[in-house]
């Protein structure tokens, strides 16, 4: 017996972490051909987007795949970004477990310093090529090559070839070369797809995208950089009693008092105190003298006393107008009828961490009819493109009844049917990923409690809307009516009686009460001229305010009729003392950059004017104006 | 720009492997308090029965679970296997990533060197309590204990407590006991279910479960152990281009030629310069000089040249008769009707790893008739108790129509319904697993493809007995009528006419032309007394075998009217020379260690009878007779 125990012990030996992942690649994303590429493309685009934002640069990135052999790939990943020092890049590059943000509480796209460096993992392993890596930050004239692979055995960087070389037109940046196995399909989990859903939630990005030759560019919706986000301290609700006890350990503060107030989010001196008291432990006591015991007391305290939720300025929602302009730069060709005003619900927490859930949907029009609704899902702004089914927004959707706001849905569970597409953002410190490949979120109650909310936030507006709608066909057909019919007949009674044909625009809003909004686009060699009309056809003076969304920041007005009162992301006028019967005209030409599909119709909002008295334009959202507030603000 | 280059940069750093876990624990298995305590006896029980079997001794494992405090349990697991060395428990216990079978392409349970550390680091990190380990090897009078903690920044072991204790009645074993945080559910998710699902597919383990202070046996079916499992090398078709890159150039093979041959499987000397010629590459080169183009060559050569399959003494399936027992053995208080001859599948490949499939199903009686099957799925001797909806399994199962076959099922797609359990066990050198928790199968088109063959083969027998019982109820109808009236007419007749009664037997045998077992159970004291009449109503003389499968190895024959021929797992009788209308009579009796559900009338086999002409006993399964045989050559 003992030799087996011995010979037992002969073969225990240490695994490397290289040789682990390489291993088990599907759990980082490498779980088959065609998901392998889009994993490689994602991971590069990560942490393009997070160093953009982190040096707040509006990111520009591009993307290049090209067939070189049958299931062989190169692909590439460049961006306008800080770029990264040269001492760091062999290892960012070729070193598993590598990063900046595994110890930090904050939003980001990447987090355990795997991503990257699993792509050259992954490459090397599948086709035996090294990755070619170029950086240059912006005080250097020129940018440092190398050639790197990664020596899985002992989890280190090889650098094969190194050179200095000068980037023409770059000022910072970087850009990565691999080859892969892989194989690049069409359709719902295409690169593709991946791009476009990173457009959707990244509207301050731009993104080029070549493949085999073929150029598809997503535009930049905004030129708003998002909110730069904190990191924050973790908070004591939620933490493992093992974490406490080992930050008690390893803290350099001499009181746990000053320990509470310092190492943890949300705790004053006073707060600190309160704790210590329901714990029974002197504040005075040196946190590196802690027993677990003492640890537990402290959590079972951390319960009874009130302490303010995390902060949320570690988090970054996209926010409303945001997620509608996204969603409308990749839709195009699609023209729904209707966005409902996309929610970003008040931040909560789970287990500590602070989170956020936004949602957008956009109903009706040319979207498919038949069929489940389309889902797109994303977590700190990053597309979720596989295990629908194992995810809490899955879950959520589910869980309502759709029918009530307008949607088919069999027995009123399940997967909604019909021509919507749902977005759901959940943004957070610390996404609760079901897996390490990042691609479904867990099924935490508090998260879908937030996602079905915001759900139904937007639910509600799609009923309102619908209802609007049967109304708005009624009283359309009504103005038609009015407007042709009763000159006709005010005339030929005036005929009749040899009296003069009388003013009819007061009887005309007695019986409307509307204001009619009419909009007349028109192409002329690629220049678009746009009329709007608004009339009040109400008995009172009006005064509202009229909003243009651009398609592009870029777009330039080329010439108003009426200056704006402001221009930005959005074009505002306003209207004041509007008179009953009045009309006015807003006449604008946009420069030649556009397509049809840039403008769809959807894009006039009145302010001051209530929904069910507007006709032909949408409100202005409510929680648009604090968002029109601060970009006024800002100028 | 140069600052935000260089702010990153002083932010980039190493993570440990240590705390990369502790975050991500629910890649773990560790992901709700229910799962978590699973998770951590699935560890335990997994390193036990891996240990054992390496050591060729028969499991006897002891799990207890308590609950110390709300949420939070004492769990321990005790073996009688080989015990650990001492200087190899703190690491084993203490240290991620430390193991003896990641290096070894064969079948085991654990392989990756994470499972019971990870359980180690879990208890610390939620109750701060460290883990107690007891081991004792056979050639020590004494066993060390040592109370072990994992230092998860340096991924080391830390040794609190040690010291040298007399373990009663223990020749060697090994024993853990931890503090964790968890919830205790009953149900499908439970850590019973999960030791119940054991028990089917390890028969020759006795597994206890102490909860709460309750005892449940789950005993041993079989006293035969599996097969010891042997390590392969890898096979040439299906390696990734960077391990073959990366064995050449550590080979220590002067030539190609004998590097292929000896690290490779399947390969002989002709097969490697056939590989060679075909690569273009001279069989001389050093192994280490191949470029990465050389190896892709040898890659294609390998498509080309015609290569055995991996060989398959790596694998230890379970085999027919052991899974039916093993099921019987768990689903007592259910009776079903029919259990269908186990189906295991010859071995296959997937990328260069050999697989084989096993698939058990049992119908009819008791089982519940409503709502879906019931599906049990296994992975190397492990159940799988989670993600059932993600598994190639449950793909496979929803691919076949089982109308035809005679289960329920809507549109002939998805899963089937009505009074049936089907098991699937996979067995692999490397199960294509999900995920790290190791929940379900990932769906490998082959892999799927075998699965589905099993579960077909199976379908199918359960048909052909569906069919055969509506012939039998016939049969057995007409045997009655003839049976009963026969005789009285015959009576009644000679009576009339005035001569003796005929005999009959001749004429019943031309009539009935089968073979009517009938059996008889009769309790007395906990002594189970069993009569088997044979009667043979066929025209012919009939040599046949009888079999009796007894319920466990140490049940006890305490007497039989006739020797059995062979006496082992099952009771064998030969039964030769019956005569037309003949009856051979059976009588035996067990001792009282039986309870009645341990004979469930499902236990008689007949071996040499035409099923179709058989009545009252199952005939023995075609693949029966090689595992017989296998038994009585071995004695």
């Amino acid at each position: 017996m003992a030799s087996i125990a011995e010979e037992l012990a002969e073969k225990q030996q240490e695994i490397s972490v290289g040789e682990f992942f390489e291993r088990n690649k599907h759990i980082l994303g490498f779980d088959s051909l065609t998901k392998s590429l889009v994993t490689a493309v994602k991971e590069g685009v990560d942490n393009s987007l997070d160093a953009c934002e982190e040096a707040e640069i509006l990111p520009e990135i591009k993307v290049k795949i090209e067939e070189v052999n049958d299931r062989e790939y190169k692909i590439s990943v460049e961006d306008n970004g800080p770029g990264i020092v040269k001492r760091k890049v062999p290892e960012v590059f070729g070193k598993l477990l590598y990063g900046s943000r595994f110890h930090e509480i904050s939003q980001s796209r990447g987090q355990q310093g795997i991503g990257v460096s699993a792509v050259v993992m992954y490459g090397q392993l599948t086709t035996g090529k090294a990755t070619l890596v170029r950086s240059k930050v912006k005080e250097k004239d020129y940018a440092n090559e190398m050639k790197i692979t990664l020596d899985t055995k002992n989890n280190e960087p090889e650098v094969l070839d190194e050179e200095v070389v000068i980037w023409e037109g770059k000022d910072h940046g970087m850009r990565f070369e691999t080859t892969i196995k892989g194989l690049l399909r069409r359709g719902r989990h295409s690169v593709f797809e991946y791009l476009k859903n990173t457009a959707i939630v990244n509207p301050h990005a731009r993104i080029e995208y070549v493949r085999n030759g073929n150029t598809t560019v997503f535009k930049r919706a905004t030129d708003q950089l998002p909110e730069k986000t904190k990191a924050v301290q973790p908070h004591l609700k939620g933490i493992e009693l093992g974490t406490l006890a080992k930050m008690a350990k390893n803290s350099k503060r001499r009181t746990l008092k000053s320990f509470l107030k310092h190492e943890f989010s949300r705790i004053s001196y006073s707060k600190a105190e309160e704790i210590c008291e329901y714990a029974g432990i002197d504040k005075k006591t040196n946190p590196g003298e802690l027993e677990v015991e003492d640890c537990k007391d402290i959590l079972k305290a951390a319960e009874k006393v009130k302490l303010m939720a995390p902060k949320t300025d570690c988090l970054s929602p996209i926010k409303g107008m945001l997620i509608k302009k996204g969603l409308k730069n990749v839709l195009k060709g699609k023209h729904p009828d209707y966005y409902a005003p996309p929610t970003t619900r008040d931040p909560e927490v789970f287990s500590g961490n602070p989170f956020q859930v936004e949602v957008g949907l956009v109903y009706g029009g040319d979207l498919p009819k038949d069929g489940p609704i389309n889902v797109l899902r994303f977590a700190n702004r990053v597309p979720l493109m596989y295990k629908k089914g194992g995810c809490a927004v899955t879950s959520a959707i589910k869980n309502i009844d759709w029918r009530i706001y307008g949607l088919d849905q069999r027995g009123g569970k399940g997967m909604p049917k019909g021509p919507a597409v749902v977005l759901v953002h959940v943004a957070s410190t610390r996404v609760p990923f079901t897996s390490e490949a990042k691609e479904a979120i867990a099924d935490i109650p508090e998260v879908i409690d937030e996602i079905e909310k915001g759900l139904r936030e937007c639910a509600r507006s799609l009923r309102t809307h619908l209802n609007r709608e049967k109304k708005r066909k009624k009283v359309k057909k009504k103005f038609t009516v009015v407007n042709d019919i009763l000159p006709m007949i005010a005339e030929k009674s005036a005929q009749i009686v040899g009296k003069e044909t009388p003013e009819l625009s007061k009887s005309m809003t007695k019986i409307m009460g509307v204001v009619y909004v009419d909009k007349n686009y028109e192409w002329d060699n690629g220049v678009c001229k746009i009329d709007i009309e608004i009339m009040n056809y109400t008995p009172k003076e009006k005064d509202m305010n009229l909003f243009f969304e651009k398609p592009y920041p870029e777009t330039e007005l080329l010439s108003s009729n009426e200056e704006p009162a402001h221009q930005g992301d959005h074009l505002e006028w306003k209207l004041e003392s509007l008179k009953p019967s009045e009309k006015r005209k807003i006449s604008i030409e946009f420069d030649g950059g556009l397509e049809k599909d840039d403008l769809d119709g959807t894009d006039v909002y009145i302010e001051g004017i209530t929904e069910t008295k507007l006709i032909g334009a949408e409100p202005l959202p409510d929680d648009w104006d604090i968002e029109l507030a601060e970009i006024k603000e800002g100028q």
